[in-house]
């Protein structure tokens, strides 16, 4: 314990001394994570972003969103960095791909697939607002972030240095709101009151980027977010205009992830 | 003087217990780099990696690979983040795209283009073996990585926490070896002597994925690559039987990536 208290006081002095002399507390962040083995991967017909997060030492592992297409992948890799993979968890019951969970499942002997319960969709673990995912000495807390669809949640790092925000806020726009219970002024409201009250530094890891870009954080989408600086009017506005086409596989994809992805097999 | 010979203590005394906490060197590389900004950039027709780099203090910024595409979504991120784009910095001579070089530098006062003195191409700026790119406190620093072709060049970032392989070495790939001066022999050499003697826990991020994978590490490759494991003689003999397509745009990119990208303009 005295160990582990002298490195605590060494912590919080290095801490202020790195946001001094850096003079941002905005790149921070990524020093406070540690012993966190952390893989952004993409999924390249439906942009889908999934996240390999596990903690180095017990090796436990989450799969964040993953992707049917992407599973043999995922578990190659999985298997080579020697982790455990414990949890599939969902940020929502997607319209434009058939999630993992399902295959995974059937693949790894124990996991788990996790989804919001107000989702509709079954899976082993359903869980609500402040629940937590634990992996290691690590864990993903739940905040409920619906509108785009009603099962719809972002994934807190216990840190705050991370998060994972599904369809609900993208980089620089955020996901659709007319379909699947979708709603402009829940989403803005979720949005404005569970992510963006999380630290200015904390890192915005989305479930779908179109253009190449990997990440952004909190701050940067409070100033340049197209959708989200606007007011509540005028987002509503902008969103009931978008005019999307129904994503093509909506209705085979909403079907099976209602059952965790295995509707078809 | 003292208030900085204090934090090396400190930070010191961190790192160790870090690595012992974890029990895990590999996971120590994220937090040594202070101060750095960091963005990962994808072009999606050319499967190209863009990566930005900045110092958080003085906001001076290096991009490697730009892509002549995504210039403009670059240039937007840049403003946004209040970046001065000092260098664009190019791994080798591009076949596949053409290098956004040329085109940011007619849109950025004082921007200066590099690439390396054994590429054959022009530049403001012609590095070779062990020369510097510096932004800020931080720096780039130039290894020869010939194989894929003669100007190939791997940047590591100074702390030696992330290395820009380029085409030389790709996620559990490498880059091929069948035309504009490749050499198998020249690209194992290489990899084995200036790319997995750097420590085992630097980040690798490469100029391509085609897999929707966006890093590896040294370690991980030098276990789990399916080329450069092999002896030389058994890589020779895989690269030689690679019959890859010719890139589609090599007639285009280039001549103008030979004048940074601006042989059409």
């Amino acid at each position: 314990m005295g160990m582990r208290s002298t490195a605590r006081g060494l912590k919080a002095a290095l801490t202020t001394f790195n946001c001094r002399y850096t003079g941002l507390r905005t790149y921070c962040a990524r020093m406070e994570t540690k012993g966190l083995l952390f893989r952004q991967l993409f999924e390249h017909e439906s942009s889908t972003y999934s996240y390999l997060l596990a903690d180095a030492e017990s090796r436990e592992a989450v799969l964040i969103d993953p992707v049917l297409e992407t599973v043999d992948r995922d578990l190659k890799l999985i298997e080579e960095l020697g982790l455990k993979l414990k949890v599939t968890a969902n940020t929502h019951c997607h319209a434009d791909h058939i999630t993992g969970s399902g295959l995974l499942k059937q693949k790894v002997f124990g996991l788990k697939s996790a989804i919001s319960v107000h989702s509709g969709a079954s899976a082993d673990i359903l869980f609500s607002e402040g629940d937590s995912i634990k992996f290691g000495r690590h864990k993903l807390l739940v905040r409920e972030t619906p509108g785009h669809t009603d099962g719809c949640v972002t994934f807190v790092l216990g840190d705050q240095s991370m998060a994972f925000t599904g369809d609900a806020l993208l980089i620089r726009g955020c996901g659709r709101t007319d379909f699947q219970q979708g709603c402009s002024k829940k989403l803005y409201e979720s949005i404005h009151q569970k992510i963006f009250s999380l630290p200015g530094n904390c890192l915005i890891y989305p479930a779908h980027d179109y253009k190449g870009q990997t990440v952004s954080t909190v701050d940067e989408e409070k100033k340049f977010n197209p959708r989200v600086t606007k007011s509540l009017e005028e987002f509503t506005k902008i969103m009931d205009n978008l005019n999307l086409p129904k994503p093509t596989k909506i209705d085979v994809a909403v079907p099976a992830n209602l059952v965790c992805g295995l509707h078809e097999i």
